[in-house]
């Protein structure tokens, strides 16, 4: 019986937690489909919903890799089949590669009968996005699979807690920003006060999750080693900004490498708000954007069918 | 009635805390005795235990800035005189200028019968401590004025959890490092992973201490920003973190600017295991050295008498 896993979009860096920190939403995400071949080995027989931009050639497909990965480290005698449904954009900040790795895992580790738990998972996962990214990082993958608010160290997570009334609105402006020039904007070397400060903010951030402190949480997403250099390079992002502020958001910041950027609210009524404001000051520019508003999602990847 | 407060010492910095972190200890620490004198003016009219070397002038020493401070602020008629009795080394990395400071408002605070709360006496200490250090900063005074293990962030002071089996071992070696070398030692920049890595572990030192954590504490104590230049001018520094480790300490570093060093442990006996260690390593270089052994001062700074 084939098998079919969800792994959602996450927001990784969250202003002072760069490339520490990530959270998982509840949309949009991936779907990974795996069943048994009679071939031994691993393949990817389809995809969907990519327009045509994803490679079916194993080692070049994140899910594919992570399959593998997992796959090769069980032993298993048969091959698996993998089929992959994109059902979000590529290259946008959301952790796309991420997503694809994790369902792909999900899936094959409930396929081949593993019962390796989530935290077991995440270096095949990790395995499979490096592919992508070229460095192993779990930014993405672990918020995607495990769910949650997570700090992230080397490979491993620490999940915090998650703030009961916190309501994530996403926006994904419809422009390309290739993450090798996110990353190249970035300088080799920061201010030491700069470090300084954002080592605080991250610790007052993880203060105002245990405290469930919204105002606390707020004041500590300040980003000094990463928006102030991709900031220049993101679409609108001073108008962006100022539309979430103006809508109610106690934080505001660049997803991942971007280009899609989010918001905190303390109300969903107010996450709808913003979606909408931030999507009129993109209009102003002539960019089209898909908004996306959720609670964190706890539950991360999961089983589907 | 003369006032008498105590403040105790605090080891600020605490590796991954580089310029943000403090905590107090039961001892050593500073007691400040103040009285009114019908002059209306603010006087140091004694200083014991500085072998003379602390300035009787006014707008020289902080802890008359200090309570001077908070003497313009309340708008009082009736000058004070204040004694100073030095119980701790100066220069010795243990926030010695931060204790007379604080001791200075708290006791102040209580003969002027204002009544603030120790957070809103904050920023008269710091008045104090910047005649002593040149700049305005809060990582001795906030752990010595309210106790505990504090995230300072400018002026604030943010309390965290404190486990309740963490011991405190606190060495001071005999030898003096100006506070303007161990800082001038500092790079302007520091590497843009070293800062991720660092607000990482600051991270994961506040998770460890919700979670009552010590191991998880102990990881996430790696200094990235301070500790790879500061160690260079700390005497014996290798030998003395080696020695340490043997006797079961799980975190040790730079007490503030130094020469002082501290560890963590999880049970009294192995704190005064720790210090004897030390102190042997100190020996086998021909440093002479004063051990103190406590666990986190909860209380801060108080009135004695």
């Amino acid at each position: 019986m084939p098998v079919t896993a969800y792994a959602p979009a996450s927001v990784a860096n969250l202003c002072c937690g760069f490339d520490v920190l990530g959270l998982a939403v509840d949309a949009p995400g991936d779907e990974v489909t795996v069943s048994f071949n009679e071939e031994g080995i691993v393949r990817v027989v389809e995809i969907k919903g990519d327009d045509g931009r994803l490679p079916y050639e194993l080692h070049k497909n994140t899910a594919g890799v992570a399959v593998e990965s997992l796959w090769k480290a069980v032993k298993a005698e048969k091959g698996i089949d993998i089929a992959i449904h994109k059902k979000m954009p590529f290259g946008s900040g959301l952790g796309s590669s991420a997503a694809s790795a994790v369902a792909g895992v999900v899936a094959a580790n409930e396929l081949l009968g593993c019962r390796l738990k989530k935290h077991e998972l995440i270096s095949y996962a990790i395995d499979g996005e490096t592919v992508a990214s070229g460095s192993r990082h779990g930014d993405n993958i672990v918020p995607s699979l495990l769910g949650g608010i997570v700090l992230v160290r080397g490979e491993e997570g620490i999940e915090l807690p998650v703030p009961n009334d916190l309501h994530v609105t996403v926006i994904h402006p419809h422009v390309e920003i290739l993450t090798k020039v996110a990353r190249d904007i970035l300088p080799q070397k920061v201010p030491m006060k700069d470090a300084i400060y954002q080592s605080a903010n991250l610790g007052t951030f993880v203060v105002a999750l245990y405290q469930q402190d919204l105002k606390l949480l707020g004041e500590s997403m300040v980003d000094k080693l990463a928006e102030p250099y991709r900031s220049t390079i993101m679409p609108a992002y001073g108008q962006v900004q100022a539309a979430a502020n103006q809508a109610g958001a106690f934080a505001f910041g660049i997803s991942g490498a971007g280009p899609s950027m989010f918001a905190f609210a303390d109300k969903a009524e107010k996450a709808t708000a913003i979606g909408s404001s931030m999507k009129k000051a993109l209009e102003l520019e002539e960019i089209g954007s898909t908004v996306y508003t959720s609670k964190v999602n706890k539950e991360g990847a999961k089983i589907i069918s």
